[in-house]
């Protein structure tokens, strides 16, 4: 075999080489796990004991998988609005989850069905238009759906 | 360089370059946003409030997200058939949800427990054999589910 | 065109549609429907007929999609836990959908919570440290989520 179709024939394997690891590369970062777990908790029951159940969930999934490598959000609306109230019985646990860096969210359009302004919210809670829009939108971004 | 070795470099940089783009277009393809908004929402308690609260998150997912951009399905079994009888205490609302577009399909395997016919149920909705069946495969499709 | 030229044609030819079939097998891959159906049931209300309503949900999505194409999982936590009980009034079905290859497991959470231990609950059952970790994890591995 002369030296040139030896060297051709060395090019050829390096850039099929080369177009495969890129195959690769491509395939393994649509794979790779998420860096951090995600899960939106649903409220939306007026009742005080799935409201403790919501906030023993996040608490629970901060202790198990760390705070910082999870990122959770409770989004409150319809019924469920009353949690989120300035005389809410849970107030203080959604301080204590606000501090811990759980993102708690009132829908908008529940507040204006029940005539309800931030003045009457709790402090330091966010606010979204549509609830269940945002429960849509953090599944669509890989976010695990949970109802407790 | 000869004009030979000139037009063999160009070759290779043109093939590697289109098998890059080849990649990078698969790649895309995979990871693009959904042309659409798909939810499917379930009801399975006996529940006039949850029923009026699914309608509710459906027509305010389509006000949000535009009634074109969405695909809504509601999906209803268990104790929550009740919904979709003929005396229905949210027939109405049930009619405008279908002219809006959504899609409202009751479990067969429920109806059979209860022993429901199509006669007794809301005109204009569809069927399914088994409703949490149909719950997997719309998650399966892409559909965000949210039980309201 | 020489022999040579019509040759080296041919190579990158064949070259690029190696290429171009590593990209589309690779593609495949990642887009390939699941081997098997995969189900979490979420079981978190004191509430007998929700337990019932689990346990039809269980069997009818095996009978709709074949008991062994089918990975389902029921996870009990919080005010649920009653279901996996010694005394639970649903035992006997848990036991048959057990035998049904259904995977049955109690948060150890509740259980603490609850002073419950091992010895508290029914034969066959498993165990996780907390309930709601699982129903996260199950989703980032691909299960459809549902809680009756």
């Amino acid at each position: 075999m002369p030296a040139r179709t030896h060297r051709r024939t060395w090019l050829f394997a390096s850039l099929a080489a080369l177009a495969l690891a890129a195959v690769s590369a491509a395939a393994s970062a649509q794979t790779a796990p998420p860096p951090t777990h995600k899960v939106v908790l649903q409220v939306s029951d007026n009742d005080a004991q799935k409201w403790n159940l919501a906030l023993n969930n996040a608490r629970n999934l901060q202790d198990d998988l760390g705070a910082e490598a999870t990122e959770l959000e409770i989004v409150v609306y319809g019924p469920g609005i009353g949690m989120l109230k300035s005389d809410s019985p849970v107030a203080k646990r959604i301080a204590d989850a606000l501090k811990a860096g759980v993102q708690v969210v009132a829908c908008e359009n529940t507040m204006r069905n029940q005539k309800l302004t931030r003045a009457d919210m709790l402090a330091g809670i966010a606010y979204v238009p549509a609830g269940v829009v945002e429960l849509m939108k953090k599944q669509q971004q890989g976010y695990a759906y949970i109802r407790p």
